[in-house]
């Protein structure tokens, strides 16, 4: 047990800082965690529940004597978060964030922070389709990745902020804001907007029912109605602040959706057998890299729970 | 253990009749399983495997005698089979399929069927990302849903089929081909090919290496990968067999989604959060249905095995 920090401020308290939260307690890394959130009835879950040592009312006195700072808001809210804050911050404080955009973050975020603290954005590759203070727990980042974007940020701070993630069960990886929004509206922005609209046409469709859908959910849809069922605010915001990748990535994909459709209508069967097998080789991949399992029942946990 | 049918002959030892195999063994439903294989490998290996009571190398051997014939080769392979073994089937014998679409298979098999047979085609909703003879296991179908198309067929032949699946696990619903093959294309089809397409987009883009794909898949595009890893040459029959359903939904999709990419490139955030809300509503319907679980680590099973 290494304490790295001596008062830890999390500022929003849903999944990923009641996460935060347990995971630092867990390890021992924080002499006491101080956490808030703007809405009264988040605040009044969190202090039933205990993962923070105190919740208080504002952020403000939150940060106070804090010499890590979290904001665990949607990525919407942490410019005004920030300048409520900027002028309290205790001299040679961290303020790192969680959100799952860098650029928009930094942009909005660092015009309001003193040039006596250090900001690190961060961004834990973490998450479940839950939401809200009662959905944390330890583990959630055992094993995944951490993004951190020091830009330059002086050593020893970011390598305290290094030690806390690894110390929460995270690996770590630097990376430049630009590089991350891209990196991420591949692997996480573009997928989520795409499973997102995929559950809204079952949705529409009149000549299957929810039911049917719903039914017949486990050839493949299944998937997609967990990644459609993440927080509406959280990914709005996301969507709005990666505007550029996003778009990006969407105009690749419609691009490659349409070469394949072409085939479909043509009957080119070889374009689609030959895509599908490239396919393949990536899941592999994944699998050797720890970040799945192999197992023939996935997805059906609950049945041998 | 109510034996329901005297010798079941299984053409194709892949996932799904490997499976069976293992599901009729468990319930004690067949006499005597025989099966067959194109591939003189599969064939080894299922004989070492030992899940039948007997490989033969033809699949008119196969259904000598049978009073229940499974066709469980990929769609577009289904019509040859027919075309095989129609002359030799056992009067009174009911013939089925397992395969993903049902209107196109009607068309290739039922030609080539006597009038002295029941068909039945069906299609059980289950599967993995793997395939091939040793990718099977008698509890794939517990708890998922079977349909079948008897489209007016004898119904004592019906119930009996029906039966059979039910002890195999599974819940049965009867449909009409082209029903199925619209619902289908919703839950399974289109999710299918969107996701073949995320990860090929993914692997194209020079800017974003593989490995850094993989490292961080976690974020929602793992799910992708695992719909995206599926049998190319199944997959490949199924967009073939089932185009007007596929190129009707995916019209559907693609104008969703230029709707939602019009609300991202405009800045319509009130677009984006009210039908990520609306697609919330239908994960909570599955959850409901038993379809998949609640639990807050989902996807992360290896960890805990």
């Amino acid at each position: 047990m290494t304490v790295l920090y001596n008062r830890v401020a999390l500022i929003g308290l849903g999944l990923i800082a009641s996460s935060m939260a347990h995971a630092m307690r867990r390890a021992g890394l924080a002499g006491e965690i101080v956490g808030t959130a703007r809405s009264a009835e988040t605040r009044e879950i969190a202090r039933d529940l205990g993962f923070c040592d105190r919740i208080v009312d504002t952020a403000s006195e939150a940060i106070d004597g804090a010499d890590l700072v979290v904001l665990a808001v949607p990525v919407g809210a942490m410019g005004a978060v920030a300048a409520e804050i900027g002028a309290h911050l205790q001299p040679g404080a961290t303020v790192t964030d969680v959100g799952s955009v860098k650029r928009a973050v930094i942009e909005a975020v660092a015009p309001h922070l003193p040039d006596h603290v250090h900001f690190i954005p961060g961004h834990p590759l973490a998450g479940t389709e839950h939401s809200g203070p009662r959905s944390g727990f330890a583990e959630l980042f055992d094993n995944r990745w951490c993004i951190l974007v020091p830009n330059g940020t002086d050593t020893p701070a970011t390598e305290r902020l290094i030690a806390l993630w690894k110390g929460m069960g995270s690996n770590v990886e630097v990376m430049d804001a630009d590089h991350h929004d891209l990196v991420l509206s591949v692997t996480s922005h573009t997928p989520h907007l795409i499973a997102y609209t995929m559950v809204g046409v079952a949705d529409d469709l009149s000549r299957v029912t929810d039911s049917e859908v719903i039914k017949y959910s486990a050839a493949g849809f299944r998937d997609f109605t967990r990644i459609a069922a993440s927080d509406p605010t959280m990914w709005r915001d996301v969507f709005l602040a990666n505007k550029d990748a996003t778009l990006e990535i969407l105009g690749r994909f419609t691009e490659e959706l349409f070469a394949l459709q072409r085939a479909i209508r043509t009957g080119d069967g070889e374009v689609l057998f030959d895509y599908f097998t490239r396919t393949r080789a990536i899941r592999r991949g994944i699998i050797e890299a720890g970040q799945d399992t192999d197992a023939p029942d996935f997805g059906r946990t609950g049945k041998h729970d």
